[in-house]
């Protein structure tokens, strides 16, 4: 976990608060394509997030994997990545 | 909004506890692919939420707006869904 | 259909010159980056192509079945298009 | 480009095959819903040759790139597999 944790987590926090926002609006029934919009910017807040983990993990753990000695270790990571992306894609 | 709400605000509050359990995680350092899959499960579960949320607007509103003589209001429920569409495809 | 056709048989003629577009970098041995680029750009214009299939299935088959008397049919226009938003935010 | 180039090749041919049949769907005044499916199936196709030729390159050029010396090298690809994801994931 190369990248700033703290900033992580408010990401997180932020998210967390725009998830109770969303119950709000279905208790005071707001109107469907509200609702819709602001879980489609949730999800976009967690892709974001996603990213930020991302890029900390090419730069850490599959760096230091890759260049290291352990075939099964390189291939560990590659093939971690390629699951987070055909996750990504929905295959 | 004609589905349940108990049943939407319940899937809300899984959620919200989701998005804490990753909030522990990045806390305690977990490992980051296993981070990503959790954050991955959270936009799924947004994902069904909204389709939940949708179909009660396509027999609620939207039939309503359909079935009615305001051509104004129909043509803005048949655009709110083309926009829906594309921000769920990304465009 | 009530959307352009001509202008929706041009999309898709412009679509099949860019995967062959693509078949040329992987003859070529394209650097594999740029080739993912063109196949995302290829998605993104099926996108598009979606989306002005569906605003011509609103305002037709979808409006007219709502509009209609036959209880089974508005049933299946939903449902449908419940099915597309689902396979298009990979549920 | 280390994944084989003649798979590679006959995948493309299938999709761009498959585009010329959504082609015909429209000349046919095929249902819309129906073109739909096939559009979207036609995006799943994609999904999957990105995903190999992903495979191909995080095991040539970015395992290479990140045992080699030079760091802005490093840094490139780190970068464009970054930039990878978020297309995917639409950010």
């Amino acid at each position: 976990m190369n990248t700033d944790k703290h900033q992580l987590l408010n990401r997180l926090k932020t998210i967390e608060g725009h998830v109770r926002g969303v119950q709000r609006m279905v208790e005071d029934d707001a109107y469907c394509v509200d609702i819709i919009k602001q879980t489609q910017a949730i999800q976009r807040a967690l892709d974001k997030f996603n990213s930020l983990i991302l890029a900390g993990h090419l730069n850490g753990c599959v760096t230091t994997a890759i260049r290291g000695e352990d075939p099964q270790e390189r291939e560990r990571v590659v093939s971690e990545l390629l699951q987070v992306f055909e996750t990504t894609s929905n295959l």
